[in-house]
């Protein structure tokens, strides 16, 4: 049993309509989803792990900060201590997606393990691998580039956003590919869940295309891939302190590596308004808003409790909670970061041990996927 | 050290100048060069393998016919046998690159292996191996493919070629990307030495450019990857019996597992012209020239010696000696075919062994390329 590709009036144009016109009740649908799924991973994930496995990850492109940290990082280690089996993508190859050099590729990825470790993640039950190392995971990018259509990946997104950007600079041709890779990083483990932001959600369908068409085409219907479900992030957008897009290059994150002092300067240099009050009003006041959510979402508080304990102190009060926030919040992480960032022969060994049991996991999958489509000789 | 990819105005619109409007002059300098090349070969080949290691390779969409035979698989046994080191890809994800099934793989690829061994292809100085088998060859294509530009892709010859047969079917995302995995099935083994038509001279550019630019990019100038030279092919365009191009689906060629019976049924149906006496004529008389051509090319005799010999005889006469000529010197290789056929086990030894010996050079390029990206961690 084979079936075609769809073409670019069905499936292929419903993706792109997600986005551009019909996104509000899409996404709505996925957070009902997300919601359910996130009720069943409760009840369910201790007792059945594997139907929760999980694939998250990062592009070692430089520290995690504030933002990682509250948006995912946390989250990961919820999952992963409720029964989830968790699978840690470093996606080294990214990097080299739309730049030219691959930066300081070994201190990145050395910084990323001490956070994940600092936080919670447990390598003896969490697979915490770079893309890089595994190359059965890596194979399943050609037949699963068979199975979508130029046309889909030049209409993706983030495809379309770098073309917007690239203002003449030629684009890469691994950039247009780049939803493929991170579908084979999703179904090369049989993940049944990816932790997404909206703005993702369509590399997501893509993955899930990718699975529901390679096994109506290559494996006569059976279910060798299973369809992954988006987990959406609770954590509402976090800026930086210069009241922009949080991003390492800008200089206005807090990272989890930072010391206290640097902490409580880089907080203390936040913009925020002239009014002396606090008040939570993200509409008129977003930059205020902004510091009171990473308060918030530090402490377990809501942002208006925030606000009211600040009253009248003004910006150098709410600086100050903010700043007493993060750093205690972090204590705990920057120690274990700090005592493990001198043993970083084991750093390597738990990499070494998660490249070897991805690649178990990868080569198994590559093997079904060889057998199904008539190419074991 | 880092080089950009060169933008649309330089080195890629060469690459397309090369095809459209200058190619009598590229090709006259690639015939120059690659007559100079097959000289070295004979001087040298046997007392330095390794600085003529040799790739080539077939889809495996069919069985082989006397086209394959005259036009590559001797010329592989001549250079083997002359001191080539050779490795021989089963190209398997090419068949996938423009079809949506992979048809009778198996059957296909145990049809090459019995044609390569038939021929005199030695799997103990030559390496047979199929792409699916080699995850560590297929993984170069991610770093491969940020050194090409998107642009690039888009103007092969090839790519190019099917977007104007595709006619509003769509194409697949694996079609853009197959020059890249060309260039990554001819570096990762460091071959110098590329057998080509013409019509592939620019898929050679392309392997030449990424060795450049992955050499400049990512190693600092060293030579992690040498750029391979292309070998030209003497023997002239064969004509299936039709008159037109050969192809299996047309069936139009003899192939070299066919009996003697079908041979000569087969070339007693060619078309030929009415006039009695067979010359050599190839602008006035293209079918017969082409009959006379195999003839020859068979006999090791020049196409007007074999029309002289026919003379008169006509048109039956002239399908006698070409079916005699093709079944006497294919007697041999149909002979060893069939006892082959007749072990599977071997054959799937032979694969095995090529496999195993393929991976092994794999991983070791990939290893240097992991190292120099600064990606072994």
């Amino acid at each position: 049993m084979t079936a075609t590709i769809p073409t670019t009036t069905t499936e292929a144009a419903t993706t792109a309509a997600t986005v551009e016109i019909d996104d509000t009740r899409t996404y709505a649908a996925a957070r009902e989803r997300s919601s359910v799924l996130d009720a069943l991973i409760d009840e369910h994930a201790a007792e059945d792990p594997a139907r929760f496995r999980m694939l998250t990850g990062d592009r070692p492109t430089g520290p995690l900060h504030i933002g990682h940290y509250l948006a995912s990082l946390r989250n990961r280690v919820r999952l992963q201590d409720k029964g989830v089996e968790t699978f840690v993508v470093i996606a080294d190859y990214q990097v080299i997606t739309d730049r030219d050099s691959v930066g300081e590729m070994g201190a990145n990825v050395q910084g990323l393990v001490l956070d994940y470790l600092a936080a919670g993640l447990d390598p003896a039950r969490t697979t915490i691998f770079t893309h890089s190392a595994v190359p059965a995971l890596n194979q399943l990018m050609l037949p699963f580039l068979s199975l979508v259509t130029d046309a889909e990946l030049r209409r993706n997104p983030t495809v379309k956003d770098e073309l917007a950007l690239s203002a003449g600079r030629p684009l890469s041709g691994l950039l247009p590919t780049y939803p493929v890779h991170q579908a084979a990083d999703i179904l090369f483990c049989h993940s049944r869940i990816v932790p997404v932001g909206r703005d993702q959600l369509p590399h997501l369908e893509q993955t899930r295309a990718i699975a529901r068409r390679f096994n109506s085409r290559y494996a006569a219907g059976h279910s060798v891939f299973p369809e992954p479900e988006a987990l959406l992030s609770d954590v509402p957008l976090l800026l930086g302190t210069d009241g922009t897009k949080m991003s390492k290059s800008k200089g206005n994150v807090v990272n989890l590596g930072d010391t206290a002092d640097e902490t409580a300067a880089r907080i203390r240099a936040a913009r925020t308004d002239s009014e002396r009050r606090i008040t939570y009003d993200p509409g008129a006041r977003p930059a205020v808003a902004n510091l009171l959510t990473i308060a918030g979402l530090f402490l377990d508080e809501s942002c208006e409790s925030v606000a009211e304990r600040v009253g009248d102190g003004g910006a150098r009060a709410l600086k100050d909670v903010v700043t007493e926030a993060v750093n205690e919040s972090l204590a705990g992480h920057r120690g274990r970061r700090a005592d493990l960032a001198r043993d970083p022969a084991y750093l390597t060994s738990v990499l070494h041990e998660g490249n070897a049991r991805a690649n178990e996991v990868a080569e198994r999958t590559l093997a079904t996927v060889r057998a199904v489509m008539g190419m074991s000789y």
